[in-house]
């Protein structure tokens, strides 16, 4: 770990320490992922990032931005009205990956595409290559007119490469459109919200980076704006814009999931900043949002909407699993919120549900190739499932789409996610999430290495490799799912609760601690107001929730399936990679995989929860 | 019953003679439906007829066809583009309940209507008040403009008008409009395809009524240009619009249940025509296209549609009861097809359909005052289900709808009702539905009388009150789900098996045939495929359907209801006006009620699927 690294360290999420954040994540810089499963994701995700440009470019975004910046000729606009945003989180992508691996080719085709979008910007910071080629109007449609959103990726896009990479001109578009909205919404007289969220977050982000205060006062307005049903429009009323309700008044998250976790993201970073009327009351509002939301409107595997319609949050217990809606997006921003809840609280529910949604809900949206993505992931797919949607997942996981926010989505995350694995605080050190890496804090003086083969198997050893020669507290997290954690210090066992684990001492190099999460195979029913998976069960390991695919079973339909028995998991170096797999009685012999790992042996019908009646009545009984 | 009523026999549908219908429907003037369970909710739907004038004046869609006539000064057309087809269908209700019922009130606010559609016309037929007065073009958009469904509701109410009151004002209006069709698009050069079918059917009717042959021609072109891929729009594909798969290659139904009714009637008709590729094998796909639709995408009111994305069919055995569509035109849509299969094969699954649909999926979307209509007939509500959408069952039945295609259909349907009742041919008379009243065949020579308090009682007494002097065939329906049936003949048990009992002989004048139909409660479960319901049961008793309220349930959320015991049906009079509900242990106790008297005491938390794993358990046990 060099120097520069550590004084760069860079973070998607850097909460300003006038604000109120309990603890300090720790970026790319202090922590590094080493072989292991996250490790495997982030090679496959290089090599999705790297054919990234030459998707943009097949898809028309490139040309979009070329015709705005006058560098072709005009022609049609191709693609819906916010191609520009999947360019800013591709761009995104490249800074992070470059920042965890630098790589030429890739900063090259930063460097061109962020001259591009340079040049077509207008002189007075409006950008949107949409609205430029065609000659809309401005704002027009703020309900679906996107340009906001746009504009929240570019500068999520722009802070990254300044702290992944000390970039400046793409930095330099952003400050000049973020003075752009803020003269237009706040002081221009448009009194506009936003009808896609996501601008809340990123305003909240440049303004942590940039020091401009008026930024994040821009995010403020926008979520206290929104509540007061003024966006409709293409037969949706203001639930699916989250604008029924004021953010601080919600009991609940409904409408479009992805909208709604953009949008309690940015609420969430409005109170970590300290902003007027950020009061702990609006952050417990938020926590019983989020509780609500994981309580009664959250699928196992952290996936978030049960309707196609709207792409939107059901009702309470109205969790299908056959026609799950679940975007991918969704799942990041349900990690984004539960991020920023956890750095404003330090609960370790929001890690817990973090690691839930990572190696599920979000995993499963691509390939083990790490090239084709799913939009949608549901819980089943029936035999006889029929659609002539492209998102849905009977047609397999797709290289790309014509509304492709997910696939850029994913870029970002696995290559950032080294930044979601520790955070910091006065006290010490907190690890929320298990990887085979290094991990150093205060600057370095700390200096952490864990080797582990988890999820797979359940020890995580920790060893000091470097202590500052004073007291400070290590925290591990003791994820929900486990019952019969250990820890042990240099071979000593210590007291285990559950949630977070913690040791304050003058921390030695070479000191070992030991953490131990068995991994029996678990079995899971849902809620009794759940009717979609009564007499049923679901099968977990570890993190991991599992699922059985039609290819595992010889001579049944995946459709009849009823569970009779299940065995111990087994190591399976031959399957999908290796993955521990479990065998099954349902009750022909069948195996359960991964649910994460589904669909990489073809698109073939599948199912999470499995139909157990008289093995839920013998377990009863 | 007059020999005027006999001579005219007024019916939606009459297969010509030359055609292949196995039976001929009985019209109103044949069939008289005295006091009962059905001439109830006739007394409630005339005042509801009533109402119409004025909700059609309300909602704006006289005011269109007034601008449309240059009755009034141009102007801001009002509601969707389809709001001719609410007139025509309110103006058809009209035609048939007084054909039912002589009025004079309503019979002038037919003719006053009917003369401003006549005068909406244009000078080559064209009528379309949207398109007159917004001055759009013609046929612009054939994928949702509803130009070719809004003749089809004309031609519908020309039809019923025509056989019901001898109109002829309307009737011309719709002959000129259907010659422009036919002019339009099969000779004119436009080779489109209707986005909503309905024209089709109407056509065919127009056909029969006028004798015109270049009408069912027209359907029959309409029917089979359908399939072909052509349709799509506003986000939706060729399966939403039943245009994926030509009719005859179809091995289901998809898409937009309503359409896909409509148009399975269309072709049906058709068929029933005997045109061109209408051989029995056209008729045998039709009628495993149906058989494929009550076995996997069929709820047990009868309702169609599982999903509100699309108002459309899910995938086979998708059918979650708290998110069903069941739109109630879909309802009605399936009784048009369903009569249309009857005739054209006389297989008694048909009748047995229509009448579960009947008493479940369509009249639960009435209210029992017979003036709010719910949109959508979900089987369960939650109680913490919300909805900004005033579809929506949390909002209890409404007056009218933006979109206001269901309540004139349930007045169209329930002032015609008596003409889905029973069928003659060449051997006898057929009895389809009970229901109290008088049925004449031959023209009169031979005329039934039925008593029965079906549903409520299983006792069902039909007297010979005039026989013909000759053997005829009488053939009575035992429903489906009545194992135990009887047939006494004058006294003498006759020998029943399921299906369509039938005895020919020289009837007598007195003569009695006693028909006895059992209604024990009876439990039902769902196909092991339908995960929303594993572990349910619902209950049934004869063609009813039941369902838990949260009023009947004291101290306990129906949401968490589990069913331990059930009690025999009591008459209560004093609930619902008057219905046999059945005592349950929920554990506590409860009361279910017929599904379709349900939100008629404040709109609540309701579910026809009730958990009941012990319960289960035991009757396997």
């Amino acid at each position: 770990m060099t120097a520069r690294q550590l004084a760069v360290d860079p973070a998607p999420v850097r909460p300003g320490e006038q604000g109120t954040a309990q603890t300090q994540p720790l970026g790319l810089g202090a922590v590094q992922l080493g072989d292991g499963f996250w490790a495997a994701r982030q090679l496959v995700n290089r090599g999705a990032i790297a054919q990234g440009h030459e998707r943009l470019f097949a898809a028309g975004n490139l040309d979009n931005l070329a015709m705005a910046a006058g560098r072709r000729p005009a022609g049609k606009y191709r693609g819906p009205v916010f191609m520009d945003s999947d360019v800013y989180k591709w761009l995104e992508a490249v800074a992070w990956e470059c920042a965890r691996k630098p790589s030429d080719e890739l900063r090259n085709q930063f460097d061109e595409v962020a001259g591009l979008v340079a040049d077509a910007q207008q002189t007075d910071g409006y950008l949107n290559s949409f609205v430029q080629v065609t000659d809309a109007q401005r704002y027009a449609d703020l309900a679906f007119g996107h340009e906001l959103y746009c504009y929240g990726h570019l500068f999520q896009a722009a802070v990254a490469a300044r702290r992944a990479l000390g970039e400046e001109r793409l930095w330099a578009v952003a400050l000049a459109a973020a003075d752009h909205v803020v003269a237009t919404f706040d002081g221009g007289g448009n009194n506009g919200v936003p009808g896609h969220p996501l601008v809340e977050m990123a305003l909240v982000e440049l303004g942590r980076e940039s020091g401009e205060r008026a930024y994040a006062e821009m995010a403020r307005t926008f979520v206290a704006r929104r509540g007061h049903n003024s966006l409709s429009g293409h037969g949706r009323k203001p639930s699916y814009f989250s604008d029924r309700v004021p953010v601080r008044e919600s009991a609940t998250v409904e409408g479009h999931a992805v909208r709604a976790m953009y949008l309690a993201a940015g609420a969430t970073d409005v109170v970590l900043e300290g902003l007027d009327d950020t009061d702990a009351g609006y952050l417990a509002a938020l926590g019983a949002q989020w509780g609500h939301m994981v309580d009664t409107k959250m699928y196992l595997t952290g996936g978030l909407g049960a309707r196609w319609d709207g792409e939107a949050f059901g009702d309470p217990y109205e969790l299908p699993p056959d026609v799950a809606y679940c975007e991918t997006c969704a799942a990041i921003g349900s990690v984004q919120w539960s991020w920023r809840m956890l750095l404003a609280t330090g609960e370790v529910r929001y890690a817990d549900l973090i690691e839930r949604t990572l190696y599920n809900g979000m995993l499963a949206g691509v390939s083990q190739s790490g090239d084709k993505y799913f939009y949608v992931n549901a819980l089943q797919l029936r035999g006889d499932a029929s659609s002539d949607d492209h998102r849905h997942p009977a047609h397999g996981r797709l290289g790309w789409f014509d509304v492709a926010c997910c696939p850029p989505n994913i870029m970002r995350t696995i290559a950032s996610l080294a930044s979601y694995v520790a955070t910091e605080d006065g006290d010490g050190l907190q690890l929320h999430q298990y990887a085979a890496g290094t991990i150093a804090a205060r600057g370095g003086e700390i200096q952490l290495r864990i080797a582990t083969e988890y999820p797979w198997n359940e020890t995580i050893a920790i060893e000091v490799e470097q202590a500052a020669d004073l007291e400070w507290e290590l925290t591990l997290r003791i994820p929900e799912w486990c019952g019969a954690a250990t820890v042990a210090v240099n071979g000593e066992p210590m007291p285990v609760e559950p949630g977070y684990w913690r040791s304050s001492r003058v921390w030695q190099t070479g000191d070992q601690v030991v953490v131990s999460l068995p991994l029996p195979v678990r079995f899971t029913t849902g809620h009794s107001r759940v009717d979609a998976v009564r007499g049923c069960v679901a099968i977990e390991r570890g993190p991991l929730v599992y699922c059985v695919e039609q290819v595992d079973l010889a001579d049944m339909a995946v459709d009849d399936i009823e569970l009779r028995a299940v065995h111990e998991a087994q190591w399976r170096p031959d399957l999908l990679g290796g993955v521990r797999a479990i065998d099954l009685e349902v009750p022909l012999p069948a195996v359960a995989v991964p649910y994460c790992a589904w669909a990489n042996r073809g698109t073939q019908p599948m199912r999470v929860w499995l139909p157990a009646e008289s093995f839920l009545a013998e377990s009863r009984g």
